[in-house]
């Protein structure tokens, strides 16, 4: 016969995909000699039967149950149903991988009419035993029974509305027997049957709707959006309850070995007084700072933080306890690996790991690239500070820094992200079934709860800005505002807020790059040390390239020459270049062109210092350049000494109908290859210059668009004749290379790679012809490829391994068949996205470029990857 | 010791590579016994060896041509240099592939003061050998010191002016001599030297003439044009002159062994009294028909009809034969395979074959692709031509109809047609320095010349309309008019010509389709009987389809589903449902567009009778379909009840940056699968109600721009779905295919061709997207890239079998793998692309679809293909 039901005594932390994470933990704590409530947990196995049985509980499954509660009934001492010192327990779900609030939890099973008289013996324990007992009668109709918790919560507003109270412990041991007996009522009147006075018949059918919750709609969409399988099913813990709510001299709280916000070594959490564990997560009323049970309870909290580490060190990670205190004794509810935010896992995987607990790969498998990268999240500059108009104060629930416009209803929050604006999304408390909303929203505000409320914890998983517990905003949904003191603000308003601080501002805040902590160089530091693929960053000005390489960038893989055009003399410049058909006004434009890129290359061969800097030749079509507003026409052709009219048909001439494929890339430089010899003299000129101040250069030219040999030979041939005199009697060493981005490049690699030093798959350009999506004009149909199941993800974000990726690597075959030295990089987007590097790596890439701020990340993905292939 | 020289008689047809065709030609016409003017062929490797020497013609090579003309003056009797019977001859090039008048001639060689005054007894004599003699001076100042002959022509013009007359033979005795005075005079002022009295050194100074002749200007275009490669070398024969121009009882004529424009087996040809060879091919004077010459010497007639017809069978094709008449005795100077319309090469060789001439394979092998395209020219309308008004009438020298801009210069012709006008070139007479412009223009008209003119003869081989000789147009170049009549046109004034009349029309003028001779689908029939390849028709309503099956289609390879949208009724109804938000309009708009579409696919079906008829989904981007004009505009809006702005609006929102890349192919059926569903039931139906009516149908339905099985799957479930509704109780087969024309569905075709029954490659887009080539913008660099060239060949003509070409066979490859009963076609342009057609059937495509018009060069095409694998 299968096993379907261990005692905690039976289980250990290993065990958890047959016990859930919570109730391998319980076994475990429980084996190690730790206080906790003795109890047993129904297995994920026994979820699986249930659902193969058609969602029936089999008899084998309850019989195991009924039998190990004669076992607790032995361990304990207390009886199941008896009026005599009965055995009350609580039902938890638990599933292998943590999906917290995700799913049901009921307390308090086991009362009925006759324990509650029983055990009512003063007006302490009336009190006690009957908002237990209301407890229990609402959570086994919204859990069991699905009707919610509305019309219960609604008795006990209208209890707390007659002492005018919002504290609910105002309320008397009558009113809560009275409540008790309204909440028998309304139970009835919702499910039409009465509330099952059998303990066995509560917990058989607790049980069940453990099991069934697994499928409810949030857990869902839980799942789906943190990719966990809906084959795992959840495990049952079945514990005798105790209970912080019990007298003065108990409490419930929730700690962590170490502080989840900033990773500092302390305990860390909050408590509550005469309060079910249930009233911290749902942020009812705001709790207390753990230190604060230093002065209550000094003893409780030495022997916490002693267990605290004893729990750390056993499972070599930062903790997240529940603990009760009842009548003064301490139990251990439950301890889990703590989530925490990214800058908290930095610094605490990179201290465990010098601290010796931990090893440098440890360290490394722990701390994600997402979270590197939420680590790079931007704060308000100073300035825009100083002059912001603070609107309020709550608590730092998750860092970062955002401005947008505040919307208070979900819906609102989605349509408006979906068409593009950057949203705050403002609720009272948040459930799970706001998280869909919360994923689209740049940032949350919560009126209620605390740094671990869902809002808190679920945006710090995200790595979301977040605010709680925001007392002082007043919001009303229905019509759609908010108040804070006098004013007033319609949805659509624009706010910012400080996840670190927890401010609020009105208006957009101007944000800048965040400081790293030390602790973030010296993961970067081991993570280089075990990665092959090598990072480079995108740059286009000597600053960014500064900032690249300080964020660990190897070479700058990609320098857009054009980005430098759009400066207004520049551009001025290039414009004339383009419309002109006398070649003596293009000479002019091209002779004023050279000095001011040949300066902008200094600056970048500077930042460089010795390191890789690949520039490409300018690539965009040549209309993306041209005026558009009135005035800049006229100015030109003005200067042109042409007539407004002429310069505008020659503008005209030079629109596309597909821009994307039209005059741009290397057919820019064929055509006009006066433009390719004055970039070519400026970036060589310019390293020539550094290389002469005694600086390292190692300049690599970079022909975009290239589908054919022969586009390339041709401006080859053009940058070497350059090269042959500006560096003549130099050491300098310089590549030519290619970016491989239409399919026909990719087929053609072979003969392209004899003449060059490199390729860089251009994969955003690859991914739009190998596709035909254009990316301005896919958002028509994209939407309706996800929801029909067409596309599963998105081609921009994350390389498609079948279709692009096959390319690349055919053409990365090639290639290395006509040219054994050929180095391969990427610089398209997807260089900076995970997933997509993870392939890049496997598939043989040398480097990928991606933006300064993704360098970390990149760098730390690529290192992973090599720990996954030990 | 190398052999440079060979006498007539040691040569034969075969050695043309050495000895030229001209060379060949007379080899074998010497050893068949004709009368052929004795005389040596000095070979292509002596040309070789002269630009190997540094264009210095060797001593071994002079020594054995000096050491031939003893033999060939043992051979005639005659003696070179001498006074008495003095040797004279001809020195012209002839290369291995026939260049017609591309390089130089120089007639009367070795003529000297001396020996003209000996041979001066009489006044006609005189008159003859001082005509030769100026005409000696005259070309050699020409050909061998490049002076050219316009000075010399000034001269004759000037006496004839004495005598009021266009006509040399007006011209006396003394004339002459006078004239060759002056020749002498001027071609010591224009050269520096004295024209050359000893005979060896003109004749060793023209023969290096014509070895330099080779690399002329318009030599080497006419290479380039006509493929022909710069290696061969040109031979140089020198001949024993004959006179047709020394007594009343010589002529000169061109002669065809059949009709070269119709193909009539008939001797055809023309002849000058008392001319030169040359007098013809410059069409200085009108020349008589051959039929003429039957009155004037009917023995000689007699005597060349039959070596018309003994050569004829001698090389198996028809001949066009040079011949001479000296005092009554017919000489054979040139006999070559015939240039001749498309029409007369199709009726000879047909005609042959069905002789026993030639088999049916060589008569495949003889009739070009290119030639049966252009039998499909067009004529004008009798409609038209009854209220045409026609301004003159000339020789039909080269058939079909045009209409144009005319151009009396190359410039202007080339200038226009590069604007993509269609243009007419007039010149008084063309020159080998005009083929340029006359393959930009559209038509060609000549003021002089004959049916074997330059301009006739060039424009026959291009397949352009030309007509040559209207003597009624007097140009006047300078300032760009002409007139006919009392009417003068401007340059760019439409005029129509007729290439199979002659006559030319004011204006432009409808044009129908040609009727097809009998013997044109005798060769369809034989080449159906070999090839191996379908070919299909691309037909967009029922009266293509019929029009494709008569020109031998197999079957409608591409229904271009949205053309019948573009018609009035259904425009409407397309834009109601592209631009309406509600449901019910677009409901009602697909009801509207249900019925329409049925009915266009009732007569497709029934005029495919059996045949395959592939219907693809709508393709193009929606808003191809949208109103631009403001009446259509306000129509719109005003049927929908919504604003003008609104529509507006909306119809702004349907633009795409990169339309060629958006919503369009199957995403337009995805994101409206409404319409997808529409289509499929109105093409099931249509193929369901033809079935019942005892026509047997096969339908196919085509799902364009895939690039993801799950595209595919998606709509196939949706016209599966109805299929099986439709076809209940049926035994119609149909299939589902798809076209591949996005890189990405060729790189995944093993998961797409297991949801298909057939590919059909969409060469166009594939091509683009493969290239990254927008076809509507490409012409803004691809001139630079031929110029340059990067591009030896227009991908959107030609399949790119290297980049496109290597996509298609991993397409083929990998679909084979996962289906082995799939079909491959090809329904680009490239489909009616011979080059690109010898590829498809090299890789094993199935068939092609292309216009209807092109249907029967294709069947033609690749039947040739079978023939080349025997």
């Amino acid at each position: 016969m299968e096993k379907y039901v261990y005692l905690f005594d039976e289980g250990n932390k290993d065990m958890r995909d047959l016990l859930g994470g919570k109730g391998a933990n319980l076994a475990e704590m429980t084996n190690m000699g730790l206080p906790v409530p003795y109890g047993m947990t129904v297995t994920t196995e026994a979820c699986k039967k249930y659902y193969l049985d058609g969602e029936t509980l089999s008899d084998e499954v309850k019989n195991q149950i009924i039998d190990n509660i004669e076992k607790i009934e032995n361990h304990t001492g207390k009886k199941f149903g008896s009026t005599e010192n009965p055995l009350l327990v609580s039902v938890r779900s638990g599933s292998p991988i943590s999906m917290p609030g995700m799913m049901d939890t009921i307390l308090n099973l086991g009362l009925t009419d006759d324990i509650a008289a029983s055990l009512a013996t003063d007006e302490d324990s009336t009190r006690f035993i009957y908002d237990s007992y209301r407890r229990l009668i609402m959570m086994f109709a919204d859990v069991v029974k699905g009707k919610g918790k509305e019309k219960f919560e609604e008795i006990l507003k209208s209890f707390k509305e007659k002492y005018e109270t919002d504290n609910d412990l105002e309320l008397n041991a009558q009113d809560m027997f009275e409540i008790t007996k309204e909440s028998k009522k309304v139970y009835r009147k919702l499910t039409g049957e009465k509330f099952p006075e059998d303990p066995f018949v509560q917990l058989l059918e607790a049980t069940e709707a453990v099991f069934k919750s697994w499928n409810n709609d949030r857990a869902k969409v839980y799942r789906r959006i943190n990719n966990i399988s809906n084959d795992l099913g959840t495990a049952v813990n079945i514990q005798e309850m105790v209970y912080g709510n019990l007298s003065e001299d108990s409490l419930t709280g929730v700690a962590f070995s170490r502080n989840p916000a900033t990773g500092r070594d302390e305990l860390y959490g909050e408590f509550l007084e005469k309060a079910q564990g249930e009233d911290i997560v749902a942020g009812v009323r705001t709790p207390k700072s753990i230190k604060e049970l230093y002065e209550i309870n000094t003893k409780v909290f030495e022997e916490l933080e002693n267990y605290s580490k004893v729990l750390e060190d056993h499972y070599r990670d930062v903790q997240d306890m529940e603990f009760t205190v009842e009548n003064g004794k301490l139990y251990m509810l439950q301890t889990r690996n703590a989530k925490r935010t990214p800058k908290a896992n930095l610094v605490t995987s990179v201290e465990m790991a010098l601290e010796g607990l931990i090893s440098k790969k440890d360290a490394l498998k722990r701390v994600s690239p997402e979270e590197i990268d939420m680590l790079m999240h931007k704060n308000f500059s100073p300035e825009a500070l100083k002059d912001a108009k603070e609107l309020c104060e709550g608590l730092p629930a998750s860092p970062g820094a955002v401005s947008g416009k505040i919307y208070l209803t979900v819906e609102g929050a989605i349509r408006e992200a979906k068409k593009g604006e950057s949203t705050i999304l403002i609720r009272v408390e948040t459930s799970p079934e706001d998280i869909e909303a919360m994923q689209y929203a740049s940032g949350i505000i919560t009126i209620h709860g605390g740094m671990t409320s869902h809002a808190a914890v679920v945006a710090r998983g995200m790595g979301k800005c977040c605010v709680c517990g925001c007392g002082d905003i007043e919001i009303d949904e229905k019509n759609g505002i908010l108040k804070i003191g006098d004013k007033v603000y319609e949805e659509g308003s624009d706010f910012s807020i400080d996840g670190s601080t927890g401010k609020i501002y009105e208006g957009i805040l101007e944000t800048i790059d965040p400081e790293m902590d030390k602790k973030f160089y010296t993961l970067l530091e081991w993570a280089k040390e075990i990665k092959k693929l090598d990072v480079r960053a995108n740059a286009d000005t000597g600053d960014d390239a500064l900032r690249a390489l300080e964020f660990g960038a190897e070479g700058i893989g990609l320098c857009r020459s054009e980005h430098m055009f759009f400066e207004k003399e520049k551009i001025f410049s290039i414009r004339k270049l383009i419309v002109s058909d006398r070649k003596e006004d293009r000479n002019k434009a091209l002779k004023e062109l050279l000095p001011m890129q040949m300066k902008d290359f200094e600056k970048l061969f500077e930042a460089a210092d010795g390191k890789v800097l690949t520039i490409r030749l300018l690539d965009p079509p040549l209309h993306e350049f041209l005026p558009k507003k009135d005035e800049d026409i006229y100015e030109l052709a003005d200067n042109l000494g042409i007539e407004m009219g002429e310069l505008r048909k020659r503008i005209d001439s030079l629109k596309e109908f597909n821009p994307m494929m039209g005059l741009r890339g290397c057919r820019l430089a064929i055509v006009y290859p006066e433009i390719a010899s004055m970039q070519a003299e400026a970036i060589l000129k310019a390293a020539y210059n550094v290389h002469k101040k005694g600086i390292k250069v190692k300049p690599e030219i970079m022909v975009p668009l290239v589908g054919d040999v022969n586009e390339l030979r041709y401006l080859k041939q053009i940058i070497v004749k350059i090269a042959d005199v500006i560096f003549r009697g130099t050491d300098i060493e310089y590549k030519i290379g290619t970016m491989i981005e239409v399919p026909r490049g990719a087929i053609l690699a072979s003969e392209i790679a004899k003449e060059v030093d490199f390729f860089s798959f251009g994969t955003n350009d690859l991914t739009q012809m190998t596709f035909g999506f254009s990316r301005d004009d896919a958002g028509s149909f994209i939407g309706e490829y996800y929801e029909k199941g067409i596309l599963s993800f998105d081609p921009f974000k994350t390389i498609d391994k079948e279709g692009v990726g096959r390319l690349i690597r055919v053409a990365m075959t090639l290639a290395n068949k006509s040219n054994k030295n050929i180095e391969f990089g990427v610089c398209g987007e997807h260089g900076g996205d995970f997933e997509s590097i993870k392939f890049f790596n496997e598939i043989g890439i040398n480097y990928v470029s991606c933006s300064p701020y993704r360098v970390p990340s990149a760098i730390l993905t690529a290192a992973r990857e090599e720990l996954n292939e030990d």
